[in-house]
């Protein structure tokens, strides 16, 4: 786990920060302090503060007005107190600094302390008449038709400050357990891992002039990436344990509360292993550091929780965190499924993929305890549904050939994490790519029958070792942790099917 | 600066790790250690040491044989002795586990202990005759065409770690100081930054099939980010100070040894200030916090010092880290240039941009001091060289209008960050890009005038506050820091005009 966050801390003097305004409050013993500083700290009393921020919203009265000021540090306000002439020129979204004194208010059951404020400076004004985050509930729909001014919703900025602090949490705890971050491409050759659709550059883009050039800016298609595994796999061939938290793209015309078309995934490769517990005590570290963080009473782990309707949901789904995650196979989840007198739409069958139903379904049995919410894996899936590069499982039955692999299915939700034990040896990785009809059929093909994926094979050649691992669905996990119902909150700038906005 | 980075750990019992494998060294008195934590530990004497990595060379004699080992985790590579019939079915590349005992060398001068081999598991075989990474000097040329199997290569190694280091580095200290770290989108909608080339998605790809269909699958032309700046300053604006570390994009048909296709930027934006120097202060603490940990004795620092040509090129650098920055105007570095007896190619020139002889000029009269190299900071450049969205100097002379902006120089190299103070009001942005010729001229242009950048134009419509930031080029700053001539080395796998290997 991470450090305890220190709070955000002393700016600095006014006058240096503002140096083209007015100098009345910039002497040295005037600072600017985070409205989550004040917040937390709650001195009891304090004069000459300085706070800058927005304000969600203005209550005047005769002889008073009431501003809450939000900075984008707290989900909770801060009330300073003017005089209706001070309030004059303030509306919902003005950018303010107050100069005044902390003071504590009348009515603590409201807030503790409230600003007195002394001197107003608008800094940035807001016309009221055409902000369209006034003060009032704005539907997540609406929210996503302007992602540039969504985060300004208290809210919404409470869900980007835990993804700094997620990801702040799990580059600590692969640090500390010795693996390799590393910045895995974007742009890649392949377009066959079998992942989903890709998307393409745009290959009439010009490249350079030269004799064997086709005119394309890279000589051959190239598409984003689908997922790093393959080049993680020549990585943890070199270094070991490697990881990376990187951008993955989806060309697929999904339009649900759990698909992108650009997200982040979290994908990990461990070395030197035959052991799928190995690879998946890695899962269960990673989002157990996520859920450590915000059971340790993290600010923004008492935000989510202060706007959370359900008053058990997050604690029962954090706990799960730092539980032992339940294994179940394929094969027994099928049993259990069939076993059930729930009435399934689909029915389950062995040999099929597990519809969102079965793996809801499997989750809450095997997942919820009297108070928690944990993942549950299930492992062992038939071949013939999983890509190429999994390995076959050792001890097969013939008619019922699975591979060594996992799905983390979460209670309530869906598939967040996928992994498996890689095919490490050549013949039986060529053998896969034949059966999937990647490459022709015979003996030992050629390069040019390769192709694109010569490179990957090439890593089975020389000094192959046993390994595994898999790719977390980062997005995803935060939703889910934040209770949060689509993924499309999640994500500041979300890409999905006839959908990218700025 | 981050805690030490912890020695890579125990792992685990063989037996679990390696089930398939016989059991003979699987009792739980046996471990396997990384290479690096025998080395930095270095015990007197211990027995049933189990050792997993890669031959990278044999030496056999008569009576015995020698095996460099390495896994990945250090430079150094641990003496193996062996017996003839032990090493008889190893060669350069095979991946093995050694199982013996660890004990003091005869020639410490070589190597202060080595593992006396009782027994070897082949893991990996490698075929000699074949495996392309012979023990041998191979150019940075010939490994580039194998970036699967380049980071095999110790010093490359090196290199993977040394990023996976200052990775942590700068998230630990960005978090520390209470800035929001996000992930900005890759495919975005804008061309005309006036960064440079972009890439451009593939339009003909299938989108959804409605009745505002144009058959794109995003409906409109999309790129690949050429920096996150913009949408940066959008959550600045709602969060305060913002940074990621992110993808980045040009298709430019630079074949130099400092620009790639596919590139990382660590940016941000800090929020509330008019003052440049918190902006710079906060570039100077982030290569401060790289450095810091690179003289604080990391392996990774050790492992850069022991194959550095020049003894004292590194630890100059390093400690430039740790100085104050100098800063110059672009003014004063045109009459330094102009007043110097150094015979420039290009004659240095009040309006033009500086050449890449003149920043070396620069950075080297600046920021050479008896001990260190230390970057320099030139800002204020004419406003006629720089990207609209610049703040125009408060007190320009009519004749030389400057932008508060600057470009941090290092000595014998050359730009690796640019930043400056953002336009902030309405009016003057959109006159900035009327003047560019990004909008049509005229009063107030309509929304269809203003096109793909409207979202960023609203930015300064509601509460609007001065703020400032910075790109800083990762790759560029990881190659200085490494003492490495060529980008290139820095990314895994490079992508660059004509070239997108793997």
């Amino acid at each position: 786990m991470v450090q305890p966050r220190p709070r955000p801390h002393l700016l600095r003097c006014v006058g240096q920060a503002f140096k083209g305004c007015r100098a009345t409050h910039s002497s040295s013993d005037s600072y600017r302090l985070s409205i989550a500083r004040l917040l937390d700290d709650k001195p009891a009393y304090a004069k000459d503060v300085v706070v800058t921020g927005f304000v969600r919203s203005i209550r005047n009265q005769k002889q008073r007005s009431f501003a809450s000021i939000g900075d984008g540090s707290s989900l909770e306000s801060l009330q300073a107190l003017l005089t209706p002439a001070q309030a004059q020129s303030l509306s919902t979204g003005t950018a303010v600094r107050f100069t005044g004194s902390w003071r504590p208010s009348p009515n603590p059951k409201a807030q503790s302390h409230e600003l007195h404020v002394a001197d107003v400076d608008i800094i940035g004004p807001a016309e009221a008449s055409t902000f369209p985050l006034q003060k009032k509930y704005h539907t997540p729909e609406y929210l996503r038709t302007m992602p540039h001014l969504r985060t300004r919703v208290p809210l919404n900025s409470t869900l980007l400050r835990f993804r700094s602090d997620a990801i702040a949490a799990v580059t600590n705890m692969f640090y500390k357990d010795g693996f390799t971050q590393s910045h895995t491409p974007i742009i890649t050759s392949s377009d066959c891992e079998g992942a989903g659709e890709v998307f393409h550059l745009d290959s009439s883009q010009k490249g350079p002039k030269t004799k064997d050039d086709d005119g394309t800016f890279f000589r051959a298609p190239k598409y984003l990436t689908v997922s790093s595994q393959l080049h993680l796999e020549a990585l943890a061939q070199s270094v070991g344990n490697v990881w990376t938290l990187s951008p993955t793209f989806r060309a697929e015309k999904s339009d649900t509360a759990r698909h992108l078309s650009e997200f982040y995934m979290l994908e990990a490769e461990i070395s030197f292993t035959e052991d799928m517990n190995d690879v998946m005590r890695v899962v269960q570290n990673t989002i157990g550091a996520i859920t450590k963080d915000l059971e340790s009473g993290s600010r923004v782990g008492k935000e989510l929780l202060s706007v959370s309707p359900d008053l058990d949901l997050l604690p029962r789904r954090w706990r799960g965190g730092s539980r032992d995650f339940p294994k179940v196979t394929y094969t027994e989840a099928i049993n259990i499924l069939r076993s059930s007198s729930h009435q399934f739409e689909y029915e389950p069958r062995w040999g099929a993929g597990l519809q969102a139903e079965h793996e809801r379904y499997i989750a809450n049995e095997l997942g919820t305890s009297w108070d928690a919410s944990v993942p549950v894996f299930v492992t062992h899936y038939p071949k013939v549904i999983k890509p190429f590069y999994m390995l076959s499982t050792a001890a097969n039955e013939n008619s019922r050939e699975t591979v060594d692999c996992f799905d983390l299915l979460v209670p309530e939700a869906c598939e967040i994490v996928g992994g498996s034990m890689r095919e490490h040896r050549l013949e039986p990785l060529i053998k896969s790519m034949q059966a999937c009809k990647m490459i022709p059929p015979g003996p030992i093909p050629s390069d040019d029958e390769l192709g694109e994926l010569k490179w990957y094979i090439d890593l089975r050649r020389w000094g192959s070792v046993p390994h595994g691992g898999f790719g977390l669905g980062f997005d995803r996990l935060l939703a889910y942790l934040a209770g949060v119902p689509n993924i499309r909150e999640m994500v500041t700038f979300p890409r999905w099917v006839g959908r990218c906005e700025c």
